[in-house]
C-alpha cells in the first residue's frame, strides 16, 4: 500500500514523498528504481518522526494538508483555488488507518480536506486531490531522463525503451 | 489492496463489484460491513472466472473498459466524453501486476485507457476514470439508509450514527 501511495504522489505531480516514523529499504528500493527507470526527480525519504517532518515544512512556510474522510469536502471547488492561490509549497498528509489525533489541530494542519464522505482509499484522496490541484495536467507531464517510456496503444503493451538499464 | 479497489468503486459511484477468480471471505465481509453502515447498494461478487464475467457482461449489452497504463490517455476528454455518450453499462476492469495478455484483445475489452503514462496505482487509475466519468459529482453522492455519516469539519472527527447497529 505505501509503495502505491509513493508511485500515485510521483505519477500524479508530487515532487517527493515521506515516509514517516517508519524505515522501510524494500519500497525505497521499489520507488528508486521506478524513478530511475521512468524519469523525473522525485525525492524518497523515511523514518523522520511526523511531528519533525511537519514542524520542518512549516519552518519552510510550507503549508500542510491533512486528507481525511472527516475534512471539508474537496467537492467544495473553491477549496482547492483558495490553496492553489496561496503559492505555497504544500505537503499532503495521508495515514494509514489510525492517524495521531493531533494531526486534526491547527499545529499541525493547515487544512483538514476529505475526498468525498465515504471510506475509501488513501491512495484515491491523494490522487483527487493532486488531480484538482493540478487541473489534470499531471497526466500529461513529460519525465525527464526516462529510460523506459509507454507509448499509448489501443491494442496491447508498446514500450519503448530509450538506453538500456546501468546497473 | 482489494478491499481499498472495491471501496474506492463504491464511493466513486459504482453500483458493484466483482473479484474475478478468486475468493476471499474477509473482503466479502469487509465491504458488507461497510455498506450496512455507510449505506446506497452496492453489489459484490467474487470467484466467477474472469473470460467469464466479461462474456456475461457483454451479453447483456454491456461495456468493459480495462484501466492499463498501455492504452489511449485518458487526458483526452474526448475519451470519455465518448463513452458516456454511448449510454452502455460499464464494467471497469483493473488488474493486479499481471493482467493476462487477452485481456487487451476486442474480445474482451472495448476500450484499454491509461490514466496518466506512468506507473502508480490501480486504485488511482479507478478513481480518476470514475471521477471523468461523473464529472466529480460522486463526491456529493448521498447514500440511503446510511447508519454512519461523516459531518464534515475542518477539525476533528464528526461523525454521526443515525441508528444502533443491528447485528
Amino acid at each position: 500500500m505505501t509503495t502505491h501511495v509513493a508511485l500515485t504522489a510521483r505519477a500524479f505531480g508530487a515532487s517527493g514523498f515521506i515516509l514517516a516514523d517508519v524505515e522501510d529499504k524494500s519500497i525505497k528500493e521499489n520507488i528508486e528504481r521506478v524513478v530511475a527507470d521512468w524519469g523525473g526527480t522525485f525525492s524518497f525519504d523515511m523514518g523522520v518522526p511526523w511531528k519533525k517532518a511537519i514542524a520542518e515544512w512549516k519552518t519552510n512556510r510550507g503549508l500542510v494538508v491533512h486528507l481525511t474522510m472527516y475534512g471539508q469536502n474537496i467537492a467544495d471547488r473553491d477549496l482547492v483555488s483558495k490553496i492553489r492561490a496561496l503559492q505555497r509549497d504544500i505537503m499532503v498528509v495521508v495515514g494509514s488507518q489510525k492517524v495521531p489525533g493531533e494531526l486534526y489541530s491547527e499545529k499541525f494542519s493547515d487544512y483538514n480536506i476529505s475526498v468525498g464522505a465515504q471510506p475509501h482509499s488513501e491512495v484515491a484522496a491523494l490522487t483527487i486531490f493532486l488531480d484538482r490541484l493540478f487541473k489534470g495536467r499531471e497526466l500529461l507531464k513529460e519525465f525527464e531522463n526516462a529510460r523506459i517510456k509507454v507509448l499509448p496503444s489501443r491494442r496491447g503493451k508498446n514500450l519503448s525503451r530509450t538506453q538500456s538499464r546501468a546497473i
